[in-house]
């Protein structure tokens, strides 16, 4: 007979899910209650207003699509792209491409603007298509490349739409709670999120926001969305103003809760707080693992501290690695993906997860487990060197 | 400062979501482990072999999809589905004009066989439609309608559509769990059902089944499936038979605890008993109902027991009684939907919400509730009358 599951306790420092709040867990395993219940309606407008303050925008249309990040991003494209738009996108990473299946599934034409894995999205470059395709009505980008560990240039790459008279459409699911990102700042148009990264909360949900720009063009299309469940038009009428919410698809009522409670303590904490986290337990991470020996193989300045992609020693079998780490300290570290497959670690520190006892087990870890391993680094001194670093420097809180 | 959300504790007993059970509440908000962790890979096996139990089948495409149930509809209709593909819907209530809206929306040629709602689907008409579009490949309907109450004969139709070259792409959202549902003995080839009804789980999860006949079409289709998210053809690499899977995207691990927690209390129960205590529930609350002055919209042998469409005494604000019943008994009741709204409420008694305690609630709320109001109903009776049914009757275990 099949029994209840109880899985194993992991420390997640992969690219997502990350570590969660005991706090949203447990928020998570409140009653479930009725998706038209006033006291549900009253927190709609809660979590409305919290991921308002998370994408700093004012936004009406903000909202939490019932699905995870990667419908998050069909939810944008296919809302916004009719049949023959041209659209133009950078790709420097695994997500970037997931964006050109997703247009050319709706009819769009995708204009891609490759850049090389690893390095951020060239604003010339980028400049450049735009220019040579004039009749391109949409920008689209990923701000944090989970895939590399490379945040771009996200507000360099509005202007750049704003300029050639396009909307942007940017993937955040990395980059929210863990980075800057400002919606009505940066003057971005459409914007999907994930909540296993940053946001420490249960993968499942992904928070949008559409400007007044994106709504007009949303409910004035000349053809339906050819998805049902993520049709704006519709999920408006549930998520919309006023005390009439129309019944589109049943919410899911307690990963809504988690989700509350995750942008609760984003509040409490504060954003420049937390980014601020963020690049200091990164900077110690990444100061032990050059210690180390291990290489970052995004340049500093492009470096998303919330995803480090480090590089493999030379004959090591970077999958054992990972198994060892798994089974002799419930580590968690993410492999590489698409075109870096083998090549790279993906170590996360998102949210709750990024912090200075995770920080120290990893390098910890790594250390004994690669020199286990006979791996060509320089051992036992990581974590001395990360402490170094945390003594020197201080975490500066607003 | 917004605060963390605290719940009111109610009782479910409208059209979904229904009371959850406090073990898969418990089981939710275990530490989330990663979507390619051993651990979540065995859990993963585990919840298909569950969900082939649930739904009597042996189909290897066999899983949830990361959404809620419109998506699972979503998901049938669009990988089955190609542009000029002409699909035969029965309609008898709201889910069966949203299946039109999927079918529509990915190019398909939508017939309708229209039924009154609040009766079941005819055969016969049903037949002469399969019969008048010779060139029909799928016959679509819903087995339970939510909306009325209504269960149809899924078994005559899927022997229909065979008849005539058919697949079946069948509703089973409100069916499945609280009446039997047999895949393989009725020949369903598509079929899609939700976690917040009669398996009694937090929602945002729909199960769903291909037959190997739908398997085929999938992979062999000429044009790619609309949706990059809901595409079977790259889920399958995820939820996949062997040890390699393919991040398709992050699968959400909390809410599959649930799942798995509701499938393992479904099947130590058993089915049958499931449906037995649905259908004995139902009966105690229908005689108290009735007893009341309470007419069903439903005939008798067409009646779902999991779903009581009874109507509004006259001259009684129907919305005035749910928020009294909300507001003095913590009671969720539903409303009337579509064309039904206003005259009719819906009452659940599905899964964990399907008991003796909450019959008993519910008449003598309602009887309250209903007097004080001046309804002209019988009142102080229908409490007496379901009892006297659960003195007389008794529930027989398999």
């Amino acid at each position: 007979m099949t029994t209840s599951f109880h899985p194993p306790v992991r420390t997640l420092m992969g690219p997502g899910p990350s570590d969660v709040n005991p706090r949203i867990l447990e928020a998570m395993s409140r009653p479930t209650i009725g998706h038209l219940d006033p006291s549900f309606i009253a927190l709609m407008d809660e979590i409305k207003s919290l991921t308002q303050y998370a994408f700093q925008t004012k936004n009406k249309l903000t909202l939490p699509i019932s699905a995870p990040g990667s419908a998050g991003m069909e939810a944008c494209v296919v809302n916004l792209v009719e049949p023959g738009d041209k659209v133009v996108i950078c790709q420097n990473g695994v997500f970037g491409g997931r964006m050109k299946e997703n247009v050319e599934r709706c009819g769009g034409i995708a204009v891609m603007v490759e850049n090389d894995w690893g390095t951020a999205i060239d604003l010339r470059q980028t400049e450049e298509a735009l220019k040579a395709n004039s009749d391109a009505k949409f920008l689209a980008f990923v701000h944090a490349e989970t895939s590399t560990g490379v945040l771009s240039d996200a507000k360099g790459l509005c202007a750049l739409a704003k300029k050639y008279n396009c909307l942007s459409i940017v993937d955040a699911v990395t980059s929210l709670g863990g980075s800057e990102v400002d919606v009505d700042g940066w003057g971005i148009d459409a914007i999907y999120s994930g909540t296993q990264k940053c946001l420490s909360c249960t993968p499942g949900i992904s928070p949008v926001s559409f400007s007044d720009k994106a709504v007009d063009i949303i409910v004035n299309r000349k053809t339906k969305v050819q998805s049902w469940f993520l049709d704006m038009n519709l999920v408006m009428g549930y998520w919309g103003e006023g005390a009439k919410r129309a019944y589109h698809h049943t919410a899911p009522i307690n990963a809504l809760y988690a989700l509350h409670e995750a942008l609760v303590i984003l509040k409490e904490e504060g954003l420049e707080n937390s980014w601020a986290r963020h690049q200091y337990h990164h900077k110690a991470l990444a100061t032990g693992l050059e210690a180390m020996g291990l290489a970052f193989i995004v340049p500093e300045a492009d470096r998303l501290p919330q995803l480090n992609a480090a590089t493999i020693p030379e004959g090591i079998d970077e999958a054992a690695v990972r198994k060892a780490l798994l089974e002799q300290y419930n580590l968690e570290i993410g492999a590489g993906l698409g075109s870096l497959a083998g090549k790279v670690w993906r170590i996360g520190l998102m949210g709750f997860a990024c912090n200075k006892k995770n920080v120290l087990l990893c390098l910890g870890a790594l250390d004994s487990v690669l020199s286990q391993m006979g791996a060509s680094i320089q051992t036992g001194i990581a974590v001395t060197a990360a402490n170094q670093y945390y003594t020197q420097e201080s975490l500066s809180r607003i």
